[in-house]
């Protein structure tokens, strides 16, 4: 078998695995509109190989009319059931949609095995962009299952935490880049999206990063210093959503009237001193990094620092998706000169970057090509990877967007500071 | 076993009956905000029983949590989970529910063949309450699952109807009433909600009632002839009600080109000359009076007239939800003073009057007096009974009520005239 | 000069003069969608009498654009300018609207003064109710303008008021009524609205009125007593109503750290113990009664016990819109057995009747049929008059209708009780 | 008088003369939320130089409840009268707003001539700073006030334009750059906002701009080309927009029967091949350079091109607000090799960059510090000004901003292509 086809069996599987110990009605559910039912992931994601790679091949679709139901923002390849409406669904049931997986799972690798197809090789770029999708789904899966798990009071996520100690947050450094001119974006053979190319030049005045993210403590203390009262630390739109929304903390935190705790998945604990926050929105960060005397990365400058020799090696230490946990890993203390840490994993970064096309990017043709392009505007970029991310997706040159106020993934904060000195 | 006891069995065992082919998936959609999931009715209408007297009674509730999840609208007893968020409850899963549901009959059965509460009136009238509000949630079940299957294109509601003769209408002809001082309302030993006493007396004005409903081809010429588009035909909120909401047929009425087609519990069909017209709003059927040059009947006017003697008879033919088909059932053609049909089951009757407290009439006391008394207001009296309601309702003096703008429960047109003559 | 041509110029000149003392752009102000500017009114009244009276006469219109500007809701007489948009219309100005009105009041005094027209019944039946209606709009005026003026801090109306007694209240009785078969409604060779007639029997059961409306203070002691945290003395719209609008006190009425104050003509004071309470909605209304041990009247019930000899004499010393003052006048304690006191001025005295057609109501032909009969759906009746309405405006049958959250008119309270004893 | 004296006299009286010929309620019309009423701008104006220049000197403001009502967002000059609310003040009226205007200028122009202030550099930035505060709300009263006069059929807008001819559009030719490393953002001692500093380095790859803007008749073949039904050639953002809004044309066009027009301050006329279209949004912009093959040149590309010698000197030819048309002037044929045109007035010029900080940025100290930098999120960067700009507005470094669904300011397009060749 193919490493590719490995590669396709290997994600399929992997997204099944993630939906262990839900029940049907767990898959069912909605509970808000930027989050999707995680049965439509499991049969979204199988659309995307039968509408892209088996159907243009001759497989007849399993269910004609899924591909309306499944489709998600692809206006090209037809009409699309409303997403505020994914929940209303209730057929196909579950177990047909798991029955559609592998009907799917089956003529893709019967499409891979076959030697008719050796030389398609836009069969082969649209399985490996179909493994990155559904990857790219994986992490939605469990970021739009713990919004519904929290929603509602008897959900497993409202066990109480196993106790555990507060512990000590590493000391911030700042660790100073000199800039220059330096080439990002993506090149080369591997797999990579069209929004990360293609590689261009960007001049970068010197600047410094903090050497790890902002802990939950930390962020603590920016919300009890008045950091939600206080109207010039916001951004104009920030303070608007922060008003409308009531918020007060990230996500998924509570105040029970003893002090504030987390929500995890494995349970309600207190914030903790070496553990990175997330579920902050753009607003947030960008206000927090104020109060902090400091700002947000660009995205050029996150990625410039995470491709330097030497920048990576501890990085790879944060939690990903494979490892369990699904939240960011406590920090080791490491010793000063041990440069960046959490780079990849633990928590996407917001950046201070809009996503908007790189210079000569040009959208690829057909209806693939709706893939990333259009959604260039209002969305800024986080850099890095999360404890519900898949370890395949890191690299420098990744490039995931979000809406500036949203918070149910699991992002948080890397500072920086103007000029090369720390 | 007494009366009381086989009744509640019974309608325990007839909502679970209601249910039988359905997913659990199915049970958990919340389509629009006015209607609720089907696992929620079937909590629901057993927390009603555990709250209002097994708990009381001294039994232990089978889970604490469920008091607030499955409390409609009682501020009386304690919080509420949100109405608009009832979709969002995955857990307990449909299988739980039936389990709470088995022992909490049970329990009430228990209480009902035990010695010691023999005397205990307030149980045997508040287990007479419960089944009573069981039967009204048995009707929102069809009426809500109706809802919740037409919005999802692989229901089972979208299948084909059988081919149908499309039937003739009966002559609609108008029998003269005397009017005068009529006693309406309840009284007596026998079953009846708060809201249908104390019995009273009204002075009629002489009036007509037509003796049958209207029909779907007679709505049907209605439209043709501009109905949607005549704002001196309509009531102001009605014009602007169907301007915000687009309405230019009946609710579940789609045009596929060919013409107008209805969705039933069987499937599509093209609309019938003998059949009554359901799933119109209180504004369409006070349009269509007045396009008709008639008006609707008010609930005293429908109210006398369906408890004179011989009104009665030929009534009771109408469909109930017992009947199974679960949409008016074709009329049969009649001689000539045959007198009033169609009174009770087939469609609920929209009428001209507000949902009102009766002269004399007290909430009562405690937190069950939250049933009715609190929605005297913004909302329209419907009499009769429709092919989703438990037979057992019918009677003159039962009012239901909604706003005037509801249109997803099974109601149609009555008409009625000034002066006591045909 | 004709009684009906004198009218109307003093109709017409009353309207003017309320307008003393504003300012072009107060009189541009809609400070809420439910008010309209007073330049509005003063045009959307001249357009009446040109609309319905001087254009069918052939008199040419003053300006063919007025037609769809001025034009409140009357879709026989073509398009009209949005009501949510009054307030953009700064073309005519006030001084070209002054002008207007010269030009169609000339006209109209004409053909009243005209020997050709002498025998032209219409004629003289639109202008006695383009008076009527014109004297609303003074009325409107008056509320709509205290609500533009409430909204900004430097009108005139937030002086401070001049200092005051607060004044004791009359005991409160209950007079008993022996209700039984009753006429209401209006008939004769007077002038009444459309919605009046025809007068029709309504058979009442004993009853009880308090005789006189409840007062500032009494309101202030059912808030202080938690009347608006109380859900279940709430109608459930009422409840949500509340609570989407955050209200916590009449419309008007504000905190000041020291305690409520009350919003006047006259400026800000405290609450009175003999001046009613206004600015309340039926759902305010409908609470306070339930709070009292009492309940609302219905609409027959307070007409048929105005009309009776005796109720009117004490009554007729409620305040008017020409006593100037704008506001409830204070009550004089009066002997046991006065009967009952400020049934016409001060308030308008919510009902708990919805507003809907008397048995035999026809609309009348034409456009000026939609004067009133489609507003028939989800308003309530009040009774008796305000110290914002012309004192030519009280009768018995006159039947005014707001929507049960409305709160910018002068509405109050009085309270009855079932059974004809005190 | 010191230059900067007579600079200030010289706006402050050409604010007042935009305001010639408008009416009391002409000056308080706010239509929809985004535009103020000309009142307000007139007073705010004030505001500024009087919170930030007068009363910190010592000089008594005015009217003390001023500084709540036209204090526009500055959090830190204390609490605000509701943006959304700014049509409701009719008081103080347009007379005490102009007495206002006269006593700032003469407190402030009275400063400006104490020798005991020749010092203070201080005063002279924040004139400076007021001076071109001013200039960007006379733009505002400009665009504000063609919303507000658009809104209404009996507004001077609304007359016949004169006939014209409709023009012949000159040949539209690529000019390329070289890129590279380039510098951009003001620098020196002559007056910038905050956002056009620090100067920095931006390295660009080969480009080439559209030698003028796009034309009226060139976005009309868009349109007929179904430019505004095609999603795919929209920004996913964009055609949420599109449908939400209905938008089918630009702002202020209309179709009449015979074809579309455009509203002009000379009232309607058809489009011309000679004019640059304009009230478009970031979103059609993107839109239509889509659809023409090309894309919006980002503000670095447009700043570095309209800084080349040569570049500027045909462009000095655009409309400014002076010229009194407020309106993008016919375009003259010019010979090939005549360079980029246009690149200054007649039409802002949406680029593809987001307003972000530049490297370096710092917010000012102070209260005034809110001026833009809290503005910097989900907004696009405009470049060149417009035919309601005043002249002295024109540099290469200025930096307009808004919301990418923005319309009714004189935006236009300007085209850019990859590649430094034509």
């Amino acid at each position: 078998m193919s490493t590719l086809c490995a590669d396709f069996l290997a994600v399929r599987r992997g997204t099944e695995a993630l939906t262990a110990g839900l029940t049907a009605e767990d898959c069912q559910l909605q509970s808000m509109p930027d989050a999707s039912p995680v049965k439509w992931h499991l049969a979204h994601t199988s659309w995307f190989f039968e509408q892209f790679i088996a159907v243009p091949r001759g497989i007849a679709p399993v269910n004609p009319a899924y591909a309306a139901l499944f489709n998600s923002y692809y206006v090209g390849a037809g009409p699309r059931h409303p997403r505020l409406r994914r929940g209303d669904l209730s057929r196909p049931a579950l177990v047909e949609v798991m029955d559609y997986r592998r009907q799917v799972t089956q003529a893709v690798a019967g499409l891979l095995g076959d030697r008719q197809h050796a030389a398609d090789t836009d069969l082969h770029a649209l399985v490996t962009l179909g493994i990155a999708h559904e990857q790219q789904h994986q992490e939605l899966i469990v970021t739009d299952m713990k919004h519904h798990f929290a929603c509602q009071p008897l959900s497993p996520l409202h066990s109480p935490a196993p106790a555990q100690a507060r512990g000590v947050a590493p000391i911030l450094r700042y660790v100073p880049m000199a800039g220059g001119l330096v080439a990002i974006g993506h090149e080369g053979p591997d797999f990579a999206f069209d929004n990360e190319m293609p590689r261009h030049r960007v001049w970068l005045e010197p600047y410094a990063l903090a050497d790890r993210l902002v802990t939950e403590t930390e962020y603590l203390a920016f919300m009890d210093d008045g950091g939600y009262a206080q109207p010039t630390l916001w951004l104009s739109d920030g303070w608007a959503a922060r008003e409308a929304q009531g918020w007060a903390a990230p996500l998924h935190w509570q105040h029970d009237g003893d002090g504030w705790r987390v929500l995890t998945w494995q349970g309600w604990r207190r914030p903790r001193a070496d553990v990175a926050v997330c579920h902050v929105s753009h607003y947030e960060a960008d206000a927090y990094a104020r109060w902090a005397d400091a700002r947000l990365p660009t995205a050029p400058e996150w990625e410039a620092a995470s491709a330097q020799p030497g920048a990576d090696e501890p990085a790879r230490h944060g939690a990903w998706l494979e490892d369990g946990h699904r939240h960011p890993a406590p920090m080791a203390a490491l010793p000063a000169g041990s440069g960046l840490r959490q780079m990849f994993g633990d928590c996407w970064q917001w950046t201070g970057s809009s996503y908007l096309p790189y210079p000569g990017y040009r959208v690829p043709a057909g209806t693939v090509g709706e893939y990333n392009g259009k959604f260039m505007s209002g969305q800024m970029v986080l850099k890095g990877g999360s404890a519900a991310t898949p370890r395949g997706h890191a690299r420098p040159s990744y490039r995931n967007f979000f809406p500036p106020g949203a918070r149910w993934q699991f992002s948080g904060i890397r500072l920086a500071r103007d000029g090369g000195t720390a």
